[in-house]
């Protein structure tokens, strides 16, 4: 029996979100994660810095997603729909990503050092989205606004998703959307529960 | 002369801002802090637990200052107006520090460990507010997305404001909530520049 091998790069991550997952981000090695993944610690750092960064590996390409739907939108879509884009960009990469995505995001919330850098991350990709939005002609302070508010929606959303299994990911961003414009217009307070 | 003195906890904070403002952060060590404030590293180290710290002590009170208005807010108070009265409590409490605020804000930028620190504080901050409307019975996700647009407005405010002396940071935290709403209402594209 053969078994498909995917490349040292997903090996090596696939291997580490494992063991950081049995172990704890802490107390797992390089040495033990290039050994899980059947490579040496010299592949290892061919790819990345150090074992944080093979959780912040996605955050790039993420931030690249995210601002090239945002920049593609239709040159008359008000902002809010340019980074309606942006979203389901986002919603559709992390969708495939699925179980990682989640274990992931157990993993960050376990070390105040990762929330930290995670925290960093949605700061950047924030004002990224807010680059994307002044290159269309969007003035500030609405082109920073309308980027966190979809930050907030993405985050938010996420942490939705991942406590769930019926509904797909976009589905989940744009009922977020839809009641951070109703809460936004002064909707009452509601007793919906999540 | 005679000039008033502030508690010992003032003098450090003040003599650490000045310091990591002339010679940044890094450079800075708790010895010249305490040398600078005309204390001892050891009273340095009875108030604050690292050089860090100095920088995050108003964190906390900002935060307890913003959800006890948010508590406060009259019962019937929809879940962005209870926001929007931690919001003028934030500022009223950051307009009296003037300066130091600002200063801060440029040492923070100088530091990806402060700017992680910072964006983690800010999340904590989102998520102490976010407890507040719960306990006011509003429900999820709309609590964490009215804490988060909270933030944003905030962040993004604050921002503005130190960059000009005309407005008071009430007002323009009042404005930028404003813009928040009419962007997620779907306003097109402005040409405002700020």
């Amino acid at each position: 029996m053969t078994r498909w091998q995917p490349d040292a790069r997903g090996r090596l991550q696939q291997a580490a979100i494992e063991l950081f997952g049995e172990r704890g981000y802490e107390r797992t090695t390089v040495a033990e994660i290039a050994r899980r993944a059947g490579l040496t610690e010299r592949t290892f750092f061919r790819h990345f810095p150090d074992k944080r960064e093979v959780l912040f590996d996605g955050s790039n390409t993420l931030q690249r997603t995210v601002g090239d739907a945002v920049t593609d939108a239709p040159a008359e879509a008000s902002p809010i729909d340019a980074v309606t884009a942006g979203l389901h960009a986002a919603g559709t990469m992390l969708q495939e990503r699925g179980p990682f995505a989640g274990l992931r995001q157990r993993i960050i919330a376990g070390s105040e050092e990762l929330q930290e850098r995670e925290a960093k991350k949605l700061l950047a990709l924030s004002a990224a989205v807010a680059d994307a939005l002044r290159r269309r002609g969007v003035g500030e302070p609405a082109a920073s606004l309308a980027a966190d508010a979809a930050i907030s929606v993405f985050r938010i959303g996420f942490e939705r998703w991942t406590a769930q299994d019926t509904h797909s990911l976009c589905e989940i961003l744009d009922e977020s959307l839809d009641e951070l414009r109703a809460v936004t217009a002064g909707a009452p307070i509601t007793s919906v529960r999540g």
